[in-house]
């Protein structure tokens, strides 16, 4: 069934893995193997470069793309593809590509669902009252009902609406922020235009930021940003680490300006041992974990992009590189 | 506006508050009083126990219903009624009616959603890795899909559907137990009949317990069915303490067959604070507080079933007594 890697077929379109970080070939080798009329090739095992018109990458080096003269299409294996668009090397011809997983976004979905009922209920009470193995029932008598508590949810792209579908179906009053007019799901109030983050950040007592990261979003969660909120809001950062001033974080959390925080992004990762959110008792880290892009996921929208690329269409996940999302 | 408590008038239908452990005029009193033509008292204060029609009711004491002849009407403050049922001086001609309210249903499923991601993210590995500063990117590379997850919910009313939707939102797979045939919502697998409990359980890889307590949902949590579901499953408990057998869970909990356990209800509560659950290393407990009535449903609900009794109608909110719910 297997035929040579160094004796491309006619028919057979060529592209490149280039990545940092992340073994590529190893994570999505298997599934795109199966996939006829494609070929896939290491950097160093590429036979002509001329040939290869597309590549799947993870964090390229600046000069990845150097080698490739004919680049067309550049797959990102995940939703977010603002350090592709920053590479140097990359061309102006090329398409960027990136993934719309429904379930990516599921299980970003469940994460942001947990922080929020972790802020809303103080879920970290409960956590606390076990290890001393106390039985306080008084956490639930100042319970504010959901309906009256206002969940913000930054960016609506596929991300967003499933987060703040999620939320909206645990009752919260939702609100979501977004720069482009259009229809909002059931239970979810869209606001749109060049202010909308300002808006929504000033009503949410738990905002959740999913946005892209662009020069207009770039260290948008800020002192000011915050001192709009109401007092004793929570911020849920799953965007990117870039988006967030830190040390007006750690100062808003100091004042009582902002009652609690779950961060999954920062602007160093991995975040730095002595950084003070290790310690802060009203922040929650995670490892830049808060979902994942499967496999499946991946292939597949490679493999559309690419057939769409060959039959002389924009694919239909192209990125657009004004916007950057 | 108020009339002296000890006149009652003709049109004024009254009703007495029973209840041990809660200060039920102190709740909903306020509330109740705006309610023209309803009249509540506290015992001590009815003027005639003959004139008494209704009772709103929690934990009512076992003589609590014999000095009204002619209660017809039985309003519990929340959705749970076994308590009530079994009470030996409720009258036989009595109807019992119970609060069905969108918003504890909608804080009980934003609960059982954070357990579930609890168990499915193992988050309590996150919490765990940041008191050691420790930026641990390898929980991620094991998770299972949601997709490929099955969670299972036992009991299908107002709290198991809204608990079912959300967590269907968040990409897992559903599947909900009942005992009746009947429409099932969007993502949901309806699965009914009198062994629906354990068709669900065998199948689930997390199960959410909101069944009512009934004889026959006694014990039902017990070594039986947690042998007949996948291995290392997790338990959500936010029925009634009388559903699991406690002891059974222990030992699935120590031989593996159980992997984790989220317990919001026991049957001895408070908790007694040597019991082996507050230290288990698997078990999150919260001192029954899933979730809550808020005064102004209960309010709603007394008076529109109150009204429903006057004018010679089934109310609309009543228990059938023979199966429980």
């Amino acid at each position: 069934m297997s035929r040579p890697a160094l004796i491309p077929e006619d028919d057979v379109i060529e592209g490149v893995y280039l990545c940092s970080q992340l073994d590529l070939p190893d994570l999505f080798g298997a599934a795109i193997e199966d996939q006829p009329g494609l070929r896939l090739y290491r950097p160093e095992d590429v036979p002509d470069p001329s040939r290869i018109r597309f590549a799947l990458v993870w964090r390229p080096a600046p000069d990845a793309f150097e080698a490739y003269p004919n680049i067309e299409l550049v797959q990102v294996i995940a939703a977010g593809v603002d350090g592709v668009l920053r590479n140097p090397s990359l061309p102006d011809r090329a398409v960027v590509t990136r993934v719309h997983d429904d379930e990516q976004a599921a299980i970003m979905a469940g994460f942001a669902a947990w922080h929020v009922v972790w802020h809303h209920r103080q879920m970290g009470n409960y956590l606390a009252a076990q290890k001393d193995a106390t039985w306080d029932r008084t956490t639930i008598k100042t319970l504010r009902p959901p309906s009256q508590v206002t969940v913000g949810v930054l960016g609506y792209g596929l991300m967003g609406r499933t987060i703040a579908t999620t939320v909206a179906t645990m009752g919260f009053r939702v609100l979501a922020a977004t720069r482009t007019d259009g229809p909002s799901d059931d239970g979810i109030t869209r606001v749109s235009g060049d202010d909308a983050v300002q808006q929504v950040a000033a009503q949410s007592d738990i905002l959740i930021n999913v946005l892209p990261l662009t020069p207009s979003t770039h260290d948008i969660l800020n002192a000011d940003l915050f001192a709009q909120m109401p007092k004793g809001a929570a911020l849920v950062q799953l965007g990117r680490g870039q988006h967030l001033v830190e040390d007006d974080l750690l100062a808003a959390l100091d004042s009582g300006q902002i009652g609690g925080a779950s961060l999954d992004v920062f602007r160093s990762e991995p975040l730095p041992a002595d950084h003070p959110f290790w310690t802060h008792p009203l922040v929650v880290v995670t490892p830049h974990e808060a979902s994942v892009t499967s496999p499946k996921a991946v292939t597949d929208a490679l493999v559309r992009s690419v057939l769409e690329m060959d039959a002389g269409q924009r694919p239909t996940a192209a990125v657009d590189k004004t916007t950057g999302y």
